[in-house]
């Protein structure tokens, strides 16, 4: 892409993420998106053949750069535990300084556009799911089936970061490392070494 | 209401958890609703100011039907473990017996609809925090901020049956007793005698 048609993607990307804050999927346009961005309908279309594809495109982007950014600095040298607190903590810093970005993925999920989604497509997926998979195997994690694990380790960051925003809460240092330590607790033997 | 009456109420709000669970809140009018629950607009306006005074009302009665039926046998002779297991599988089954309303819950909760809402006219959600609050003050549980111990305790019963409703997971009999044990574990201080 020129650096003029990146600044141009950019700001539909920006445009549609405010929209579907404000107003949800089902009211939003190309022509709207196209005039919060502030830029012609046809250029969306050099970009995305749809609506849908507009919005299906943004929803994998989403989780792309959450993948990258949450796996990094993440090596073979750390053990299970320290794996996973990294991953959490590193979720829960990207939701906090992306909070439209969580906004996003939950109004998606919500919507018939899911299921064109495969989840094994996104690399932070399928490393969760490896991680868990060998934490089991190696008598560290619960033997219990992966959507329950990850239902009390990692959701609970997304209702966390909800009630931060809405002041239900404060989400400082202190609760941050108390609720990263809940999460490891929900999934490790409570008798193991780690 | 004369039972004639309740039967279009009924009508009206079978039609209206119906129609958010399709098309989410911003699709739907008042006639598109009266059509469905076949019945006029005009009886619709006797039960309900506008739309978003129906959809109010209706998220009121689903957390009011939910507080009677989740608190339900619990009684002052249980001590703060029984009551805690008590109600996460009492709200577990009202959930997975009314999808529909989990569903309506949750699409409610991101609309702007949500700040005429005040949690504290709920009494499951008042009976809740005094639970914890006494627990706290006992040390059974945790002395954290008390969204922090919802996040982990109740959140994910949402978040299961949504895996369950999907097919990535069987809440059967066992997952749902591990599952209420974890709950447990989030929130109780670990050398307690409870």
């Amino acid at each position: 892409m020129r650096p003029k048609d990146q600044t141009k993607y950019n700001a539909i990307i920006e445009a549609s993420l405010n929209l579907v804050k404000e107003l949800g999927f089902t009211d939003i346009s190309i022509s709207k998106i196209a005039k919060q961005a502030n830029i012609s309908p046809a250029t969306i279309y050099i970009h995305f053949r749809n609506r849908e594809d507009l919005f299906t495109k943004l929803y994998i982007k989403i989780r792309t750069d959450l993948s990258t950014e949450i796996l990094q600095g993440i090596n073979d040298k750390m053990d299970i535990k320290q794996i996973f607190k990294s991953i959490w903590n590193n979720s829960f810093t990207y939701y906090l300084n992306h909070p439209d970005s969580i906004i996003y993925r939950e109004k998606f999920e919500q919507t018939p556009m899911m299921e064109n989604i495969d989840p094994k497509d996104f690399k932070l997926y399928n490393y969760v799911n490896n991680l868990f998979q060998r934490g089991i195997k190696e008598q560290i994690i619960k033997d219990l089936p992966i959507p329950l694990l990850t239902s009390f380790a990692f959701i609970p960051i997304i209702t966390l970061l909800n009630f931060h925003f809405r002041g239900a809460i404060n989400m400082d240092k202190t609760n941050i490392v108390e609720a990263c330590e809940i999460a490891w607790n929900t999934i490790k033997i409570s008798d193991s070494a780690q």
